[in-house]
């Protein structure tokens, strides 16, 4: 993790993301990693949507998630993105959502990423993307 | 409401649906009543997935709820849905979701929807629609 | 809305908030109205979630929203959140969400809620907080 | 997985679920999973609203889900749902999404509990969950 460039993302807990156990539904962080995750990409000058436009997906392949502490109604959470791996036809992300305030570590994670194109052929990703994760 | 067909639809409580009051956060209401509306045209016989491919969608364009109870966790629910009013470019249908043991009211509403085509313009509903909704 | 104290909240539209029709799914503008709540009792120095420490909750017992134009993945989207009607059990605010580039009005609606105790009682509202909401 | 109970869960796609790839959002697949553990616990004669109430509380710890194909609006789907393992202080349990008409699989997972009490501490799980789940 030492030289990879980290993207951070501030934003507060909503009532609608918490539970009957008073914190926030586990299924939500796999939601603020994509916050994360589209964040990261804006950060290096690209835009998902745009990449949707000229016919690249990268839907999600796998997804894990643990679990440390958890969030809480109206905290301000900060989610770190970083790219872990990247293959001409895969990308990994990694993700810690930390409690903004005492940096408390919430949750870690990653998800994998397939490019695709619009007939859902597994395709590579576009050289211009490929070379910027594989600097970052 | 005396002639109306009313559809019944019946499932359980997500924890997922819940929020750190205790009960279903009442956001999700307009969900369940998405689902009964998708059973009520399944009902009279239509599917709306096929509208889209069709290429008629029936976007909301306004919604309204009232509650009256809260919904708890593993509660089993019953949304009643039925055609409020139909004219050749909208549709409005009314729902309430009831408690199902108690047969509690517990949210009433309704939404109204306007026929649009692939490049989102107002356009009349499909006629053998209109004919069961004005039916029904 | 005149001399009305308006406080604007901006984000960014998520991907989890999309749905099929490549627009953000109705339900999730109730959830963004919250968010605005959320920030309008903040900017009036107040913080739903002390109250609720306190002891006071203020559920959602009516929601009304009109759907103009769509929102769509990526998109800053800003809420306007005002205060249209105070009594002393209950409070009645409005929103209006708009395209931050354009300022292209979204959605309007509004949202009113009733004062309650741990109990499930109605309540009258904290003074402290009638008297802000009487103000603004 | 020769002797285990599994059990099934059959329910159909909301629109709510979908996004704008046209496919269910990956985040909601947990909520799924969610729905059969929850039909788990019944199958077997539990009931995890009960326990909450007892005092007992089973939040996710570790979640994992990988996504073979995708599901659409109005699809029929059927959840599996199995205990991989389980201990004195946690529980695992699989899971296995289905076409419900192609029985095609769509995402498998599982999802990891630390059984927990009203303060936030780890402890056993109820003698007879333990038993039931031991031979299940």
């Amino acid at each position: 993790m030492n030289q990879k460039r980290i993207v951070e993302t501030t934003f507060r807990v909503r009532y609608a993301e918490t539970d009957a156990m008073g914190v926030v539904y586990h299924a939500h962080y796999l939601v603020w990693f994509e916050v994360g995750r589209g964040d990261y990409f804006r950060a290096v000058g690209q835009d998902y949507g745009e990449w949707e436009k000229q016919g690249y997906y990268l839907p999600v392949s796998e997804a894990y998630a643990r679990y440390h502490a958890p969030a809480q109604f109206g905290d301000l959470v900060t989610v770190l993105t970083w790219v872990e791996e990247v293959r001409s036809r895969s990308v990994t992300l990694s993700y810690e959502v930390r409690a903004a305030a005492s940096q408390t570590r919430l949750v870690t994670g990653w998800t994998k990423h397939i490019c695709m194109d619009r007939e859902g052929r597994a395709c590579r990703l576009p050289e211009e993307v490929l070379q910027i994760m594989e600097e970052s």
